[in-house]
């Protein structure tokens, strides 16, 4: 019997298999399974074009993983493709024949240009901001470019080379010397060339990196106290720190997977050659790739709204939020934010917009420690379209929603300056106790207005002495700001 | 506008007004706001029996600050009860007159007999554990004593002592000295004296302790390291502290809230008599009493399952969880625990089962850390029915349901014993794999043997070639156990 919630993209890549199965739930979509075997196929390509029994076999063994965890998935509900290795096998229907016996389901090739273009869906998904994106992926036998805006893929190519490929042809010997990466690099380069101008001419404002290449490096980075923009620099250390350790079998970087050290030295030429040839300042780990831009394809999900409002209105569907309180929050924080000086950017009021609409979050869990709830699931969840600073001001601003003020949450996130991130957060404790009555038409009229760091927010005349539960609150929130040297005065007019 | 899924509770209590606020979402209660004053009302009760105007004044004063937020909740679903202090007062009428016509809803001047029934249905409520409860609920001027069991309260009286009461009369000077102890302890030792037998008579299995009082001193007892469980012994140490510091007004005992202290000493003496008249053994904070009595009166919920049964039901809505998956693993994994000798407890049992239904709760924040997720939810959140170890069992089971063991927070939980956590969490685990398909039918027999700390899961014969996911998925969990020094093998028929 299937079960109508669950959707299935299987990758079979040149370098891993991966299986992601996700289930839907209340309109928004909840990882169940991932499933991942190093199947190395490039490594059975042979002089001749030709897959070698041993690869095939290697693949089908994990192919019989998948199928049993397959057959409860709707026939319409899975996507399965097969990329580079798998394009350039000339016995491709031998492998096919008995692969698509094993699965029970039929096995796309996708062709380089689909590939770009579905990794490129699974990057614009997952990843935030705008302008245009350069988005990198560096697979098993072939790497994918392509330069994108909103939802629109537009300049896109795969080129033959990966790290499973470049490990076989530059480093044979498995020798991690200078030259051996300097050959690598060169021919990565000489691949580059082809395309290169039109990169350059077109230009981006943001590299996303996907794959278990910029993974790796990203891991590799964190775990060495670095953040995690990946820059030419450190990937030069990296390469250095990679040489002395003298050959493949015995490279051990602190953070580095021993299953991702085979590979790491020959996605690790790639990427500088990718780096150094486009000129690439630095490059962030994109949230997804082809497998969710798989799975996104068969949801169907919107296309026409950006990704944080997409985010929000699943966070909203699956902790069942009061949508129109969050609604009035915003609102009034927002009217809070447009009276005072200088005028806020576009990223403050997008960042109070959010928070205001997900102020209840941490109630889904509990109500007295609520805010530290709200920080710890903005902290853990996925939130496609948001960076990691922006994530870490959201959590902030939520830890500080009410109750005593945590200042070294808003002060130690990068998104905005830890001034301007106090100011927002002062803002919505205050949009929230003015909207406590969870009613239209309720919030007063009123002006604020900022002197350094003293607010004073001004009520209609005789205000307090009819909204007695909101006079008192404010005034203990009066209190609580002036505590913290940040005076708050609330006012009649 | 009326809001028709919030639910209002409000008791104007002898020491405190509080209001309660909820919210029925997606058939869970979620707790809005909560808000308390100090309103001292059993202060203003003088000798003639009258209650002073200050007093009026002080309750009138809060009345208007919740009358606010009331507004927005329908009629149906406000309840607000006046007890000790109000039953008392003679002059009553005017304070009601007043009283409704700030809130704009009746005010119920409960008997003490009905205060008792309302404060069991709240501790049946949110406690746990069967058999017969002892319920004791230190009000201001009053004291509740239950004795019932289930939902069920058999037993109930209302006594006129209470911690406000109590401070009048014998701390008149406020001098904390063994002698005023000495007064007041004998006072409610008379007070009791009429009772006693008939509880002493009845008996109970678990003692609960509700209100400021006992709240306070669990609070206590916390921050100076000790368990949750209230014993004589620790009374008499707390009351020696208080001897120590001299003045009520002086009164500081680490864990102490500054708002309490006033009104702490005479409650401690009203819970010494308790604790030595009825020969009460150990006591425990219940979860909730008048208010959440009057709330679930409201919403009508079910009376006839246990309230650990209704807050998993409340979980799986909340969190929108697989009720079949979860139904699959825990059948599977009490079929384990029952194959094995010797015989589990039936708490091992229960909490096994919870686990199963519960295990895929940190999917709701993110899949790959999700194990721990689930272990932050359930150490936050209310879970009406469990008691404070079952908690940390169940916290530490989902803890360790896949990827690597934590094995301290089997070994640390104090509900069962530490290898039979870990023998629990290793069946909970196999259960898990062995449901992998999430299908109705495709568990396969098996048996499961134990020999010291070795299982032996028999699989049918031929089984592990038909099933390669799980397969290999058995395997690898061999080697996690293995490594753990709790040897698995998987075997055919």
């Amino acid at each position: 019997m299937k079960n109508p919630s669950l959707y299935a993209a299987i990758d079979l890549g040149s370098n891993s298999f991966h299986m992601l199965v996700v289930q839907q739930v209340a309109g928004a979509s909840r990882t169940l399974a991932k499933v991942k075997r190093k199947v190395r196929l490039a490594a059975g390509l042979q002089a001749d074009g030709s897959l070698d029994n041993a690869a095939m076999e290697r693949g089908w063994d994990c192919l019989k993983l998948f199928a049993e965890q397959l057959q409860d998935v709707p026939v319409g509900q899975v996507r399965i493709v097969g990329t580079a290795t798998l394009r350039l096998a000339t016995n491709i229907g031998v492998f096919l024949e008995q692969a698509e016996a094993i699965l029970g389901h039929p096995v796309q090739i996708i062709s380089g240009e689909e590939e770009a273009a579905t990794i490129y869906q699974g990057v614009a998904w997952t990843s935030s901001g705008t302008g245009r994106r350069l988005v990198i992926d560096i697979g098993g036998a072939s790497t994918e470019l392509i330069i994108g805006e909103g939802t629109s893929a537009g300049l896109l190519n795969s080129l033959n080379m990966g790290c499973v490929t470049w490990l076989t042809r530059y480093f044979p010997d498995n020798e991690l010397t200078h030259d051996n990466f300097q050959q690598a690099i060169q021919a990565a380069q000489r691949e580059l060339s082809s395309v290169a101008a039109s990169y350059l001419k077109l230009g981006w404002q943001h590299a996303f990196g996907a794959s278990g290449t910029v993974q790796a490096i990203q891991e590799i980075m964190m775990a060495q106290g670095e953040n995690e923009h990946i820059t030419l620099t450190k990937l030069y250390r990296l390469k250095e720190q990679a040489i002395a350790c003298g050959k493949v079998e015995q490279l051990q970087l602190h953070g580095l997977k021993p299953e991702r050290a085979p590979v790491f030295a020959s996605g690790l030429a790639i990427l500088i050659a990718l780096f150094d040839t486009l000129g690439i300042e630095h490059m962030v780990l994109a949230g997804g790739a082809l497998r969710e831009g798989l799975i996104y394809s068969m949801l169907g999900t919107r296309q026409d709204c950006d990704a944080q409002d997409r985010t929000l209105d699943s966070l909203i569907a699956r902790y069942q939020l009061d949508r129109e309180q969050g609604e009035r929050v915003r609102n009034t924080a927002l009217m809070t934010l447009k009276q005072l000086q200088p005028a806020a950017s576009s990223d403050e009021h997008c960042m109070l917009a959010r928070a205001a609409m997900l102020y209840e979050l941490g109630l889904c869990i509990e109500y007295k420690r609520a805010p530290e709830h709200a920080a710890y699931i903005i902290r853990h969840i996925d939130l496609p379209g948001f960076t990691a600073p922006q994530k870490s001001l959201l959590a902030a601003l939520l830890l500080n929603h009410r109750d005593e003020f945590y200042p070294e949450a808003l002060t130690s996130q990068c998104a905005i300056k830890a001034d301007r991130a106090i100011l927002l957060a002062r803002l919505l404790r205050l949009a929230i106790i003015l909207c406590l009555r969870r009613t239209q038409g309720t919030v007063p009229a009123f002006q604020l207005r900022q002197q350094g760091n003293q607010l004073t927010l001004t009520l209609p005349a005789g205000w307090c002495k009819g909204h007695h539960l909101r006079a008192s609150e404010l005034n203990t929130e009066a209190e609580r700001q002036a505590a913290m040297g940040w005076p708050l005065h609330i006012v009649e007019a």
